[in-house]
Protein backbone atom coordinates (compact mmCIF):
# COMPACT_ATOMS: atom_id res chain seq x y z
CA UNK A 1 0.00 0.00 0.00
CA UNK A 2 2.97 2.26 0.05
CA UNK A 3 3.86 4.24 -3.22
CA UNK A 4 7.42 5.26 -3.24
CA UNK A 5 6.73 8.59 -4.85
CA UNK A 6 4.01 9.70 -2.52
CA UNK A 7 4.99 12.41 -0.47
CA UNK A 8 2.80 11.31 2.30
CA UNK A 9 3.97 7.94 1.84
CA UNK A 10 7.63 8.66 2.01
CA UNK A 11 7.66 11.15 4.89
CA UNK A 12 5.68 12.86 7.93
CA UNK A 13 4.52 15.57 6.19
CA UNK A 14 5.02 17.99 8.67
CA UNK A 15 4.92 18.62 12.73
CA UNK A 16 4.30 14.76 13.86
CA UNK A 17 1.70 15.48 16.47
CA UNK A 18 0.22 12.03 17.14
CA UNK A 19 0.78 8.95 15.75
CA UNK A 20 -2.14 5.39 15.70
CA UNK A 21 -2.18 2.77 13.79
CA UNK A 22 -4.26 3.69 10.99
CA UNK A 23 -3.57 7.60 10.49
CA UNK A 24 -1.21 10.34 12.17
CA UNK A 25 -1.68 13.68 13.06
CA UNK A 26 0.65 16.26 11.78
CA UNK A 27 0.75 20.02 12.00
CA UNK A 28 1.11 22.07 9.19
CA UNK A 29 3.57 24.51 9.07
CA UNK A 30 2.05 27.38 7.48
CA UNK A 31 2.74 30.84 8.79
CA UNK A 32 -0.68 32.69 7.90
CA UNK A 33 -2.38 29.72 9.65
CA UNK A 34 -0.32 28.52 12.11
CA UNK A 35 -3.51 26.27 13.94
CA UNK A 36 -3.22 24.33 10.89
CA UNK A 37 -3.68 20.21 11.41
CA UNK A 38 -3.67 17.64 9.34
CA UNK A 39 -4.93 13.88 9.75
CA UNK A 40 -3.48 11.66 7.37
CA UNK A 41 -4.59 8.28 6.88
CA UNK A 42 -1.51 5.60 6.49
CA UNK A 43 -2.60 3.45 3.54
CA UNK A 44 -2.24 5.02 0.70
CA UNK A 45 -5.72 5.62 -0.81
CA UNK A 46 -7.09 8.11 -2.97
CA UNK A 47 -10.35 8.70 -1.65
CA UNK A 48 -12.23 8.91 1.32
CA UNK A 49 -15.16 6.53 -0.24
CA UNK A 50 -12.00 4.10 -0.17
CA UNK A 51 -12.25 3.11 3.10
CA UNK A 52 -14.29 0.80 5.28
CA UNK A 53 -16.89 2.26 6.78
CA UNK A 54 -15.67 1.54 9.85
CA UNK A 55 -12.36 3.24 8.96
CA UNK A 56 -14.35 6.00 7.86
CA UNK A 57 -15.71 6.37 11.28
CA UNK A 58 -12.92 6.21 12.66
CA UNK A 59 -10.91 8.80 10.67
CA UNK A 60 -13.68 11.04 10.98
CA UNK A 61 -13.70 10.68 15.00
CA UNK A 62 -10.06 11.71 14.71
CA UNK A 63 -11.29 15.08 12.24
CA UNK A 64 -13.49 15.72 14.99
CA UNK A 65 -11.30 15.39 17.81
CA UNK A 66 -8.75 17.93 16.46
CA UNK A 67 -11.97 20.46 15.50
CA UNK A 68 -13.04 20.30 19.23
CA UNK A 69 -9.37 20.88 20.49
CA UNK A 70 -9.07 23.69 18.10
CA UNK A 71 -12.63 25.04 19.55
CA UNK A 72 -12.45 25.03 22.80
CA UNK A 73 -8.23 26.20 22.88
CA UNK A 74 -8.61 29.06 20.16
CA UNK A 75 -12.24 30.13 19.68
CA UNK A 76 -11.78 30.24 16.10
CA UNK A 77 -14.30 32.66 13.82
CA UNK A 78 -14.79 28.83 12.27
CA UNK A 79 -13.09 25.38 11.52
CA UNK A 80 -12.41 24.46 8.14
CA UNK A 81 -12.58 21.26 6.75
CA UNK A 82 -11.51 19.89 3.58
CA UNK A 83 -10.34 16.78 1.92
CA UNK A 84 -8.81 17.81 -1.19
CA UNK A 85 -5.86 15.45 -2.71
CA UNK A 86 -5.70 17.18 -6.39
CA UNK A 87 -1.86 17.29 -6.01
CA UNK A 88 -1.02 14.37 -3.57
CA UNK A 89 -3.93 12.13 -3.71
CA UNK A 90 -3.04 10.16 -0.66
CA UNK A 91 -6.20 10.78 1.77
CA UNK A 92 -5.38 13.86 4.46
CA UNK A 93 -8.14 15.82 6.00
CA UNK A 94 -7.07 19.37 6.33
CA UNK A 95 -8.23 20.78 10.06
CA UNK A 96 -8.32 24.67 9.73
CA UNK A 97 -8.47 27.21 12.56
CA UNK A 98 -9.66 30.62 10.92
CA UNK A 99 -9.98 34.04 12.54
CA UNK A 100 -11.77 36.86 11.07
CA UNK A 101 -8.05 38.46 11.42
CA UNK A 102 -6.29 35.98 9.15
CA UNK A 103 -4.63 36.81 5.98
CA UNK A 104 -7.31 35.24 4.09
CA UNK A 105 -11.03 35.15 5.73
CA UNK A 106 -13.16 34.90 5.02
CA UNK A 107 -11.96 33.23 1.56
CA UNK A 108 -10.52 29.52 2.15
CA UNK A 109 -6.79 29.17 2.83
CA UNK A 110 -6.63 28.31 -1.15
CA UNK A 111 -8.39 31.52 -2.22
CA UNK A 112 -7.12 35.41 -2.13
CA UNK A 113 -5.57 36.90 0.15
CA UNK A 114 -7.46 39.24 2.14
CA UNK A 115 -5.19 41.46 4.29
CA UNK A 116 -1.40 41.96 5.56
CA UNK A 117 -1.25 40.47 8.96
CA UNK A 118 1.29 42.13 11.31
CA UNK A 119 3.73 40.00 13.06
CA UNK A 120 3.50 36.40 13.86
CA UNK A 121 0.23 34.79 13.16
CA UNK A 122 1.43 32.43 16.02
CA UNK A 123 1.39 34.56 18.30
CA UNK A 124 -2.19 35.60 18.15
CA UNK A 125 -3.41 32.42 19.47
CA UNK A 126 -4.36 32.06 22.75
CA UNK A 127 -1.67 29.48 23.54
CA UNK A 128 1.97 28.50 21.84
CA UNK A 129 1.64 25.86 18.99
CA UNK A 130 3.56 23.32 21.38
CA UNK A 131 0.45 23.18 23.85
CA UNK A 132 -1.80 22.97 21.30
CA UNK A 133 0.23 20.66 19.74
CA UNK A 134 0.17 18.13 23.14
CA UNK A 135 -3.88 18.88 23.27
CA UNK A 136 -4.20 17.49 20.13
CA UNK A 137 -2.18 14.76 21.06
CA UNK A 138 -4.00 13.90 24.04
CA UNK A 139 -7.61 14.28 22.41
CA UNK A 140 -5.89 11.46 19.42
CA UNK A 141 -4.59 9.51 22.39
CA UNK A 142 -8.07 9.25 24.13
CA UNK A 143 -9.48 8.10 20.83
CA UNK A 144 -11.39 4.73 21.57
CA UNK A 145 -10.24 1.74 19.62
CA UNK A 146 -7.67 1.98 16.69
CA UNK B 1 -32.78 26.77 15.05
CA UNK B 2 -33.91 28.59 11.41
CA UNK B 3 -32.10 31.78 11.17
CA UNK B 4 -33.74 34.46 8.47
CA UNK B 5 -30.64 35.95 7.66
CA UNK B 6 -29.04 32.89 7.01
CA UNK B 7 -29.70 32.09 3.19
CA UNK B 8 -29.26 28.39 4.11
CA UNK B 9 -32.28 28.72 5.88
CA UNK B 10 -33.89 31.20 3.32
CA UNK B 11 -33.72 29.47 0.61
CA UNK B 12 -32.78 26.04 -0.71
CA UNK B 13 -29.12 26.93 -2.19
CA UNK B 14 -29.04 25.31 -5.43
CA UNK B 15 -30.60 23.25 -7.21
CA UNK B 16 -32.94 20.38 -5.22
CA UNK B 17 -31.65 16.79 -5.46
CA UNK B 18 -32.83 15.16 -2.46
CA UNK B 19 -34.72 16.06 0.59
CA UNK B 20 -34.50 14.26 4.06
CA UNK B 21 -35.65 15.45 7.50
CA UNK B 22 -32.09 15.93 8.56
CA UNK B 23 -30.21 17.28 5.69
CA UNK B 24 -30.73 18.24 1.72
CA UNK B 25 -28.39 17.09 -1.40
CA UNK B 26 -28.55 20.49 -3.50
CA UNK B 27 -26.20 20.71 -7.07
CA UNK B 28 -24.05 24.23 -6.77
CA UNK B 29 -24.81 25.83 -10.25
CA UNK B 30 -20.80 26.50 -11.40
CA UNK B 31 -20.58 26.36 -15.15
CA UNK B 32 -16.60 25.49 -14.30
CA UNK B 33 -17.56 22.49 -11.76
CA UNK B 34 -20.70 21.11 -13.05
CA UNK B 35 -20.41 17.96 -10.97
CA UNK B 36 -21.10 20.27 -8.11
CA UNK B 37 -23.06 19.01 -5.11
CA UNK B 38 -23.66 20.23 -1.45
CA UNK B 39 -25.08 18.00 1.92
CA UNK B 40 -26.73 20.53 3.54
CA UNK B 41 -27.91 20.20 6.65
CA UNK B 42 -31.51 21.27 7.85
CA UNK B 43 -30.67 22.72 11.17
CA UNK B 44 -28.61 25.76 11.86
CA UNK B 45 -25.20 24.67 12.96
CA UNK B 46 -22.06 25.90 12.26
CA UNK B 47 -19.37 23.45 13.03
CA UNK B 48 -19.49 19.43 12.26
CA UNK B 49 -18.78 18.68 16.01
CA UNK B 50 -22.57 20.76 16.65
CA UNK B 51 -23.74 17.66 15.46
CA UNK B 52 -24.03 13.95 17.75
CA UNK B 53 -22.08 11.47 16.33
CA UNK B 54 -24.84 9.83 15.15
CA UNK B 55 -25.71 12.78 13.16
CA UNK B 56 -22.31 13.48 12.21
CA UNK B 57 -22.52 9.63 10.80
CA UNK B 58 -25.86 10.42 9.07
CA UNK B 59 -24.19 13.49 7.35
CA UNK B 60 -21.25 11.62 6.39
CA UNK B 61 -23.25 8.68 4.88
CA UNK B 62 -25.15 11.27 2.49
CA UNK B 63 -21.58 12.85 1.50
CA UNK B 64 -20.34 9.08 0.66
CA UNK B 65 -23.22 8.94 -1.37
CA UNK B 66 -23.06 11.80 -3.05
CA UNK B 67 -19.12 10.75 -3.40
CA UNK B 68 -19.90 7.80 -4.89
CA UNK B 69 -22.10 8.03 -7.31
CA UNK B 70 -19.52 10.69 -8.81
CA UNK B 71 -16.84 8.24 -9.06
CA UNK B 72 -19.12 5.41 -10.39
CA UNK B 73 -20.67 7.67 -13.27
CA UNK B 74 -17.96 10.17 -14.03
CA UNK B 75 -14.83 8.79 -13.09
CA UNK B 76 -13.58 11.89 -12.12
CA UNK B 77 -10.22 12.81 -11.52
CA UNK B 78 -10.07 13.39 -8.04
CA UNK B 79 -13.34 13.89 -5.38
CA UNK B 80 -12.93 17.33 -3.37
CA UNK B 81 -15.10 17.78 0.16
CA UNK B 82 -15.09 20.43 2.04
CA UNK B 83 -16.79 22.33 5.05
CA UNK B 84 -15.88 25.57 4.83
CA UNK B 85 -18.81 27.86 5.92
CA UNK B 86 -16.66 31.10 6.47
CA UNK B 87 -19.34 33.09 4.43
CA UNK B 88 -22.44 31.01 5.73
CA UNK B 89 -21.64 29.32 8.65
CA UNK B 90 -24.71 26.98 8.18
CA UNK B 91 -22.78 23.55 8.15
CA UNK B 92 -22.91 22.58 4.36
CA UNK B 93 -20.17 20.22 2.79
CA UNK B 94 -19.49 20.14 -0.55
CA UNK B 95 -18.82 17.57 -2.87
CA UNK B 96 -17.48 18.18 -6.08
CA UNK B 97 -15.71 15.83 -9.15
CA UNK B 98 -12.72 17.20 -10.19
CA UNK B 99 -10.96 16.87 -14.25
CA UNK B 100 -7.34 16.96 -14.68
CA UNK B 101 -9.26 18.62 -17.69
CA UNK B 102 -11.17 21.33 -15.64
CA UNK B 103 -10.65 25.08 -15.76
CA UNK B 104 -9.05 24.95 -12.01
CA UNK B 105 -7.07 21.41 -11.50
CA UNK B 106 -4.91 20.64 -9.09
CA UNK B 107 -5.84 23.99 -7.56
CA UNK B 108 -8.96 23.59 -5.48
CA UNK B 109 -12.10 25.32 -6.84
CA UNK B 110 -11.46 28.55 -4.40
CA UNK B 111 -7.94 28.68 -5.88
CA UNK B 112 -6.40 30.31 -9.03
CA UNK B 113 -7.71 28.93 -12.63
CA UNK B 114 -5.06 27.04 -14.27
CA UNK B 115 -6.56 27.18 -17.53
CA UNK B 116 -9.38 28.12 -20.35
CA UNK B 117 -12.25 25.28 -21.12
CA UNK B 118 -13.26 25.42 -24.21
CA UNK B 119 -17.56 25.13 -24.36
CA UNK B 120 -19.71 24.01 -21.31
CA UNK B 121 -17.79 22.01 -18.62
CA UNK B 122 -21.19 19.83 -18.95
CA UNK B 123 -21.48 18.63 -21.86
CA UNK B 124 -17.56 16.79 -20.93
CA UNK B 125 -19.30 14.86 -18.35
CA UNK B 126 -20.12 11.41 -19.21
CA UNK B 127 -23.87 11.58 -18.32
CA UNK B 128 -26.17 14.83 -18.80
CA UNK B 129 -26.34 16.49 -15.23
CA UNK B 130 -29.98 15.80 -14.59
CA UNK B 131 -29.49 11.93 -15.02
CA UNK B 132 -26.41 12.17 -12.38
CA UNK B 133 -29.29 14.43 -10.23
CA UNK B 134 -31.43 10.90 -10.53
CA UNK B 135 -28.63 9.07 -9.60
CA UNK B 136 -27.76 10.98 -6.83
CA UNK B 137 -31.27 10.61 -5.83
CA UNK B 138 -31.17 7.24 -5.95
CA UNK B 139 -28.43 6.66 -3.18
CA UNK B 140 -29.54 9.02 -1.25
CA UNK B 141 -33.07 7.52 -0.47
CA UNK B 142 -31.34 4.32 -0.59
CA UNK B 143 -29.86 5.63 2.94
CA UNK B 144 -31.03 3.61 5.52
CA UNK B 145 -33.09 5.24 8.44
CA UNK B 146 -32.82 9.01 8.80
Amino acid sequence: MEHSDCPLCRDTGGVSVATRPHFRVIRAEEADFPAFYRVVWTAHVAEFSDLSASDRARCMAAVVAVEQVLRQELAPTKINLAALGNVVPHLHWHVIARFDWDSHFPNPVWGERRRAVEGPAAARLRLPLDLLDAKVRSAIDALADD
